[in-house]
């Protein structure tokens, strides 16, 4: 599986980027990498990186490394559209025209989201029948199933219909990559009661109510993490602060439990220290994935470091032998039938 | 002081309320509560709760502890507006009323909390100037301050003009209540630059930019914690989230550490696990205020226990002694004069 990396996007690029693809294609051997971006830069950091490893694998990993060179930079505070007009040959615009060309199966960037998400939206086309794209993001629960949140930022305003789709790929990923049957699918609201909420909420659930997905009605913040459902729903602008409170608490919990173990050199507090840096990496884990594109774009978090991007690249080749694409396009196939049946039967 | 209870609001109501009152009492001996609810259950709770007091305690006590009659409950669930209309009797509309014929000077309620915000609009009226209340929330941060986050749930669909009379308010509250000499006031937003976010918080910011307040900008989700200002701005439904997932969250990082040391009883672990316990209650933690009203409603969660209970009603008497209601109305004018002195200059 060839995958495409945005060797300059993230805080720390491209060094911890190349250090992620090295830590991947050294865990997975049917991993290849193509790391894009300024050449030089990449190949310094390799020269750099490489020598630590063990010398019978440094010929077979730099064999699963290649290099795609861009000139420009996308950085992270830059208006998407715009910066992609003015840089026709940035780092993550280029990752992913290979995987427009069918050079790599999916593209992985830590850089700036809205340019990633516009880049691919640009280049890969929408999946027919999808009006907005979403990004998921997958959460551990308290249940024994994860949960995933639909959309944490790509869509920001949002039509009921645009929920009601984010749904349905929420449901085929549930599907392909959760393992789950049949999904349960929530929409995120303010109470339990069908009238709470607001228009969007509302009118949204109508859509539901009528479809074919398992809907269980309304979610509250507080039970996303209790593994109630499996797919959550909500606009872009709701999904991303979800998604960033759940990293600030995360963080104020990891400094709350370490204040109570300052000083302490138990086993216990060294347990809980090692086990803590598992909870902190909770919100960067991995990466997030665009769903409702033509193509599998996982986005990571700018403060990745090369465990957090080595995990988004073995995502990616996770999804891409989930074939979460076509999933998500049998998915809307089947709506769009019992809904067309459901029409005709009326 | 004198402060009213809605003694049947709550998933243990009254026993947990009335013990909150009894605790309440015991520390502070200037509070004074009013039970409101049915007088027979109170009565039963108070019996059982008053003997397990030492002697020379119960007199003092039960002295500033009365109960006012109220015939009718509205649950948890029941449409506010409707329930109110159906039940003129009901504990937390007497309670509101004790604060608006004078008899009491705040009210407190782990009930309903649509039903205490418009109880308390129609009581109590709101300040003069003001178009929405809002509920403020305070959580603790990583840094020196608490911060305080205004709306979480009382206006769910916000004008710009709303958030901004929000952050008058949470600047009054800030300076009165948390001693902030010029509180730094932010507009909950899904990203650092003016042009992100939806229509309604960019149309806020003009409002924000052109006042006397602090305005620090867009603070993002995972920001709030971390003491970066003093008044965190956000429409109710997004407010509302915040404060679900915070709670959820809290739970989740809660049970993940205390698997870490299932079955360990060392010294750490016991520290740990007492830690915690003041951790989770950070959401349920005392309660919540609703400002923009003629008086001071605290309203507690629902699954409180004795010690939250006893929390909000010690916040409602400190509230009481801050004369926050008061230091609003100040804001509010200082606002109005500054605005009026800026319209003449232009």
């Amino acid at each position: 599986m060839r995958i495409a990396l945005d060797a300059m996007g993230g805080d720390d690029a491209p060094r911890e980027v190349v250090a992620g693809s090295i830590l991947a294609v050294q865990a997975h051997p049917e991993i290849e990498v193509v790391l894009v971006g300024d050449p030089d830069l990449i190949q310094r950091s390799m020269d750099e990186l490489v020598p630590e490893l063990a010398p019978d694998q440094t010929n077979r990993i730099e064999k699963r490394l290649t290099i795609e060179s861009a000139s420009q930079v996308i950085r992270m505070h830059e208006p998407p559209v715009e910066a992609l007009r003015r840089s026709p040959d940035s780092s993550i615009a280029r990752a992913v025209a290979l995987v427009g060309t069918g050079r790599a199966e999916a593209v992985v960037t830590a850089g700036n989201t809205g340019a990633a998400v516009a880049a691919t939206h640009q280049a890969l086309g929408r999946i027919k029948g999808i009006r907005r794209p979403g990004i998921a993001v997958v959460f551990p629960t308290t249940g024994p199933n994860p949960v995933v949140v639909i959309d944490v930022g790509a869509t920001v305003k949002c039509q009921p219909i645009h929920l009601f789709h984010f749904g349905v790929m929420g449901d085929g990923f549930a599907r392909t990559v959760l393992g789950a049957a049949r999904p349960r699918v929530g929409l995120l609201n303010i109470g339990e009661e069908d009238e709470k909420g607001n228009e969007l909420v509302r009118k949204t659930r109508e859509f539901f109510s009528r479809s074919h997905l398992h809907f269980i009605g309304n979610i509250e913040g507080q039970e996303i993490f209790r593994g109630k459902c499996d797919v959550v729903v909500c606009e872009g602008f709701v999904g991303n602060v979800v998604l960033k409170v759940t990293e600030g608490m995360a963080e104020f919990a990891t400094r709350y439990v370490k204040k109570l173990f300052a000083g302490d050199d138990s086993p216990a507090s060294h347990r809980v220290q090692s086990g803590l840096s598992g909870a902190t990496d909770f919100s960067s884990y991995g990466g997030a994935i665009l769903l409702g594109v033509n193509g599998i774009c996982i986005i990571g978090h700018g403060r990745s470091k090369r465990r957090a991007l080595s995990n988004a690249i073995t995502m990616a080749a996770r999804y891409i032998q989930a074939r979460v694409v076509e999933g998500i396009i049998n998915d809307l196939r089947s709506t769009e039938t019992k809904n067309s049946q459901t029409a005709k039967s009326t």
